[in-house]
């Protein structure tokens, strides 16, 4: 896992050099069948990808997207009609039986099929129509990382071809760098010290950053076995704001922009009840607020857009997840109970 | 609360007695749109309900829906063409100001809008083209219990009718007795003793029964504290079983159905791991399954089609988060840091 996290600015590089071929192919077809809806389907990981992807193809495309529960169409047998609905799977292995049966049922309904993986001879890769390989390379550990964040940077030069097939790659030209500052830096000796003994965590953020609060819950549940719930922070305030206390501490995400502003008065209930908030943020918001919204903070780099800096806030999580199951005497390269391909009908 | 779990077979009562004007209204309406998609808009408790819409659509209309986040529309202003689309908001009160902001975006963008509240003068009922009031009567708890089973219940009959004028509610009509009876059981003394002093446990289903184990989780947060997770039986091989151990019992909610063929292969994962499993199930499927897939059992009626189960399988559900309350020596109907109306942007 360690090693793994460490390569990402690499597999970041790999991408923008060799995967824009498939990148640029798929998004012309996306482009010249202009559908109206898009499906998301997904499972663990990759369900944070394909959220992130649905903040992307709603805010930049402005087509509404759902998320599929894939049951409605493997259990329960229904037959929409996909007709104008792209339908996109996201699956770092493109092994997993419902997604391959759902996305076969959705192309036979009409859809505009079109995979991510980081397995190009897979089965999910022949079932849709179109594939994008994330070209990731082997990806040993359980906990998936490197697949994840490259993932996240194709579905936003995807989405960003969609939208503007002139944009090629300049947005995001700057990651892969960025990226490797960022790992070298390593907060997480410092966090995980202060986090080592905690059982209960939640996990919060707004817009494009939700997906970055639900990947870090989901990493440290299954490296640390300990349980971190993600929510977003507006159902945040209808309802588990009740189980919040001193201690279970809070990771908040936040990005600068519309995300930083929405999310703000939910910072300050968390204050008001005197919670521990580890904050992973821009560094120009972390700056703006002069500390009053948390107890910890984890800088990000400044400058990144809001859209684009999911890719790069997830890796001191990452690393916090690894060095907090280290810490805690837990094998990360091994969780209990879990195998790197799931199957699940 | 406790008061207002009872209500419940009056209050499902009166919306078949007085409720089916409006309903049967807003399904013509819907009915002759001939909606492609839908989007469902809700937070906190009503955002089960809007899952649990999401199922009845997609399986009874062949009708795609995605769960809206209503940031895109609102923080990041996003435009989408929503002609063809139905856009159903499901809202106890009727008044958070980002569901009526993005409910009155979404009627602009062409979205034939449909308003489910418990709040007839309620802002959003006045955003939306149309409105359902499901007739709950006033709630006070915090933890909103009778305006969800309300909102499951008209939502049934909604899809229902929209799928075929002529069914009436024939299928729905033995629920009242059948919620009575349940209610009456309260196996919430044997079960509450049971979980007293957990602190962390996992809730668990798969199709039309997953917003129960959603719900049900967020009424155990809400009014013990403690951490309940939900995933969908299939997400939770997916990583999060990991964290399963025999001190984190399961909650597992089952239907008579395809559901129970599905969720099978998670149980028996989690019976090799030894976990402790409350099986709150369809009686026919407990003696079929002969009490190997549980710890401890709580039997629902059988003969109940799985897509109308999820409105008594909360039952005996928010008897136990009010038990536990109680137990633990909280007061369920003032849970700490919560109003009931919840204003969120």
């Amino acid at each position: 896992m360690a090693a793994e996290i460490a390569e990402q600015p690499a597999v970041l590089d790999r991408f923008l050099a060799e995967g824009l071929r498939d990148v640029t192919r798929a998004a012309g077809v996306v482009r010249d069948r202009r559908p109206r809806f898009a499906l998301l389907a997904a499972r663990g990981t990759s369900d944070h990808a394909a959220l992130y992807a649905k903040y992307l193809l709603e805010v930049h495309l402005g087509v509404p997207c759902g998320l599929v529960s894939a049951s409605t169409l493997t259990a329960y047998g229904a037959r929409p009609d996909l007709h104008d609905v792209l339908w996109l799977a996201v699956s770092q292995s493109g092994a997993s039986p419902d997604l391959v049966e759902s996305t076969r049922v959705a192309r036979e309904q009409g859809a505009l099929t079109l995979a991510v993986t980081n397995a190009a001879a897979s089965p999910l890769a022949a079932a849709a129509e179109q594939h994008v390989d994330v070209l990731a390379g082997p990806e040993r550990s359980v906990a998936a990382t490197k697949s994840y964040t490259a993932q996240l940077l194709a579905v936003s030069v995807l989405v960003g071809l969609m939208a503007d097939p002139s944009t090629g790659t300049s947005r995001v030209a700057g990651l892969p760098v960025l990226a490797e500052r960022l790992l070298g830096r390593d907060d997480a000796a410092r966090t995980s010290a202060r986090y080592r003994f905690v059982e209960r965590l939640v996990t919060t953020a707004r817009g494009f950053a939700y997906p970055t609060a639900r990947e870090a819950a989901l990493k440290l549940m299954e490296t640390s076995y300990l349980s971190a719930h993600a929510f977003s922070a507006a159902d945040l305030l209808h309802g588990p704001l009740a189980m919040i206390d001193q201690d279970r501490p809070v990771i908040a995400v936040v990005a600068d922009g519309p995300g930083a502003e929405a999310i703000g008065p939910a910072l300050d209930r968390l204050h008001e009840r005197e919670a521990d908030v580890l904050l992973v943020a821009d560094e120009a918001v972390l700056a703006g607020w002069g500390g009053r919204r948390s107890t910890v903070e984890v800088p990000l780099p400044a400058g990144v857009p809001e859209d684009l800096a999911p890719i790069l806030q997830i890796l001191p999580l990452q690393q916090l997840a690894h060095a907090m199951a280290v810490a805690r005497g837990h094998d990360p390269d091994a969780p209990r109970g879990l195998s790197k391909e799931t199957s699940t009908w």
